[in-house]
């Protein structure tokens, strides 16, 4: 690893605001903060491959802290990047210039609870696990539910527009912000307005997404709901994935939407299926059943949804109402056992992924979003871009599409993609998928993220989707905050 | 009038690109293109005050044509107004430069319908009334019904973030549009993602309620619904607003809303209830049936609720959960024609006003929201506010309030004044009142405008709600959008 390529005495500067305690230049501080959870940082991690790794990692203790250390760093040019949970699948975190990491893994306080209205207001460090833990006892939930839900931080989620499994019924996490408190190099910005307002454009909707480009959140206000007394997991079955996208439109269109709805595609449904319990779901039982109600074995779209309600009336009625909808379009119940065992296991896709990595395969996802009318061509294409690229001689990558999110208009896809990897140029091999699927996705009339932020891998694609016109004006955003240009260069393609 | 103050070499030029006929000069065309429908726009249009009347109208056909204009102003440095349905009742269209406002007029066509998505693209000049009516034979809805409803075009709702009367139910503005083009000085600008997207900081709702400062609104993509089938609207009292204001919180917070939900205070439900038919709501027999189920005359809280769906079972379905929140709260029911006729007669305030000025009254409305832990204290305040700067040796004024959306964590507040009108001064009389209760929102917690937006008389007030540095970064965007600063100059405070 590097030395710090950083001056002792910005180090001594930045040591009197927060503490020499919580200054860390050793290897392993530095190594513990670069990167983040995407198929290339772990091939990267596991090759000890140091590119990114900060100089010095800084923990203040508290806004004032994280305001002082980003106006030294404006003023001497020393580039941040803000640390939370460290879970960037899209690069947010690998900053190649000399840099310190801000982390917020001290700023994990709750701040304010207001029972009536139902908001709270944190500190930009805390957890997803921590915060519902604080809030369970006072009846109380957030309900946001990233895959990166065990590590990644408040802040994390609101810089990068995060989505959980329940954002369907719970909202994102540009929803769930009424406020927020931000340390950028011009001064504290204060965004948003409670609970809604004319007031002008919406500056907390610039801040939120904006990924430490024009600053560091270190407090939030976000709205939270009853704890749900009852909760009902379930699984269907549609005859085919189509069956189950237009009965997901409906069911959006209607608003009678779960507050969790997945649709699995054939292939990922036969793999679900598949790695379900020995005499599980994929019994010669269970064919024989789905066949008398016309579901053909390899054509089934899984899906999984879930209701949560202040009692079980509403998860009844909810339910009841849905129901309707799902058998019209041909669904089957398959019952709460597949459900439930999706609620305990959904945390796992992360761990799968190592162990197939050790066994000498790539896995990634890609996501994005789509109107319901383009929703089966941009499925299409995303498939064939991803087998185009990763067919090799021998070995053709195995690709599988759910959909996880709803509106009104239309849906997410989020498609993983197995493959035997390159192990002379795995690094070559997935940039190179990367960008045919992108270009498919970008070009098909998609976004190029749904969920997982811009960050560094995404920017080349964000000017085919907002406009040269769009960066230019997200260039004058952070000329006006930033105008050294020291926050977290090179996210969404701005320095 | 003043003579047209613009060069006629300028004006040539625009000539060129609209044709003749469409720039008009006459004393009639820029009359009728002045100021908007606040009480002070009545008071001056009354006195024949011609002050922010434009030097000319100009009336493109299409976006090419809108862009054109604005290129040409920005190159001359001759400012520009959007002109809609002309009913900004903040000053946003009273400009007191000399300057040439863009009708959006001849902009009223529907460039797409896709009735699988839900989506319409849509000319900014379109009116609420010609949109529904091209939308209702092919069964859908926009469902957006502001007060200004029968003459404000789309472009207004967007330039000013408007909310209607259902918004509760079909979302605001800002909620039911999913892309905006936007002609400005420095191009085109193209917002927005279909229908979620995590890709950076939301550049649509920076463009939403910009109102006209970084440029004009030219088409917008709009979230459509299916037409409602059944409807149910009807009116309850609650003994009093508070117990009213705890029903409404609960409905939100669990999700049980009604489409249309307004909850008067004492004063505006005696108000309503008098102006209702002789032998109507204020027999004595309605008195004593109150009475017995709790509700003390004077101090009752009328309610009108309003459900809308698909089929009358999910009417039903929905009216039943809220019905049980609604009893528990001691409410009463008063049955279905006092809210079928509030909506019949919904649109009516304005013409009211008129008659109420005809007879020497100051009349006005000033909005706000806040959370629900702060929504009693708020409206006591702006009431406070209003009584003592209308109260003279003579009179006190009336003050009443309403809330007419909500939120999980809060409402907003709607209050009418009647006042008897200062003649000698009218103007100063209502400047120095608004002056009070605008203090008083500001101090105390709410935000300046919930749906009115911002224009020129809120612009003092914007600081206070977004900060200095709020203010720079809105400052930041138009330099670069609109560098010559020719784009409605003194809304939002900026110029």
């Amino acid at each position: 690893m590097a030395a710090v390529r950083i001056d002792s005495t910005v180090m001594d500067r930045l040591a009197e605001i927060t503490g020499r305690d919580n200054l860390d230049t050793t290897h392993r501080g530095r190594w513990n903060a670069v990167g983040g959870a995407s198929y290339l940082d772990y091939v990267r991690q596991r090759a000890g491959d140091c590119s990114g790794v900060p100089d010095a990692v800084i923990a203040p203790a508290r806004h004032d802290e994280v305001q002082a250390v980003i106006e030294e760093c404006s003023r001497v040019g020393v580039p941040i990047v803000p640390q939370g949970g460290g879970t960037s699948v899209v690069g947010g975190l690998r900053c190649d210039r000399p840099h310190i990491a801000i982390s917020t893994s001290r700023m994990h306080a709750v701040l304010d609870i207001d029972d009536v209205a139902g908001l709270v207001r944190v500190e930009s460090g805390i957890t997803g696990p921590i915060l519902e833990a604080i809030l369970a006892p006072r009846g109380l939930t957030l309900g946001h539910l990233p895959q990166s839900w065990q590590r990644a931080s408040i802040g994390g989620y609101l810089a990068t527009r995060s989505a959980g499994q329940a954002s369907t019924g719970y909202g994102r996490s540009d929803d769930m912000v009424e406020s927020l408190l931000v340390a950028t190099p011009a001064g504290p910005l204060s965004a948003g307005h409670i609970p809604s307002s004319a007031a002008g454009p919406d500056l907390l909707q610039l801040v939120i997404g904006s990924e430490g480009a024009f600053g560091v959140i270190t407090e939030a206000s976000l709205r939270v709901r009853r704890l749900p007394a009852a909760s009902r997991y379930e699984a269907w079955i549609f005859p085919d994935f189509d069956a189950g996208r237009e009965a997901f439109r409906e069911l959006a269109q209607s608003r009678i939407t779960a507050d969790v709805m997945r649709l699995s595609d054939a292939q990922e449904t036969a793999t679900s299926l598949l790695m379900s319990a020995p005499g599980g779901l994929m019994g010669a039982a269970l064919t024989a059943y789905l066949r008398r109600r016309g579901v053909t074995s390899g054509e089934g779209a899984l899906t999984i949804l879930g209701w949560e309600a202040v009692d079980s009336d509403m998860v009844k009625s909810r339910r009841g109402a849905a129901v309707e909808v799902l058998r019209r379009h041909g669904a089957v119940l398959l019952g709460k056992r597949p459900g439930e065992s999706w609620q305990r296991h959904r945390f796992d896709g992360p761990h799968l992924r190592d162990a197939l990595m050790d066994a000498g395969y790539l896995v990634e996802t890609v996501e994005t979003s789509t109107t319901w009318s383009n929703l089966a061509r941009l499925r299409t294409a995303i498939h064939h871009a991803l087998d185009h690229s990763l067919t090799s001689s021998v070995t053709r990558p195995y690709v599988m599409t759910h959909i996880s999110h709803v509106y009104e208009t239309g849906a997410s896809l989020y498609t993983t993609v197995i493959a035997v990897a390159d192990q002379t140029d795995p690094v070559g091999q997935w940039t190179a998928a990367k960008a045919a699927v992108s270009d498919a996705i970008s070009s098909g009339g998609g976004t190029i993220t749904h969920h997982h932020a811009i960050g560094r891998d995404h920017a080349r694609w964000l000017p085919d989707e907002i406009g040269a016109l769009g960066v230019a004006t997200l260039n004058a955003v952070k000329s006006s905050l930033d105008p050294a240009g020291i926050c977290n260069p090179g996210v969404l393609g701005l320095t």
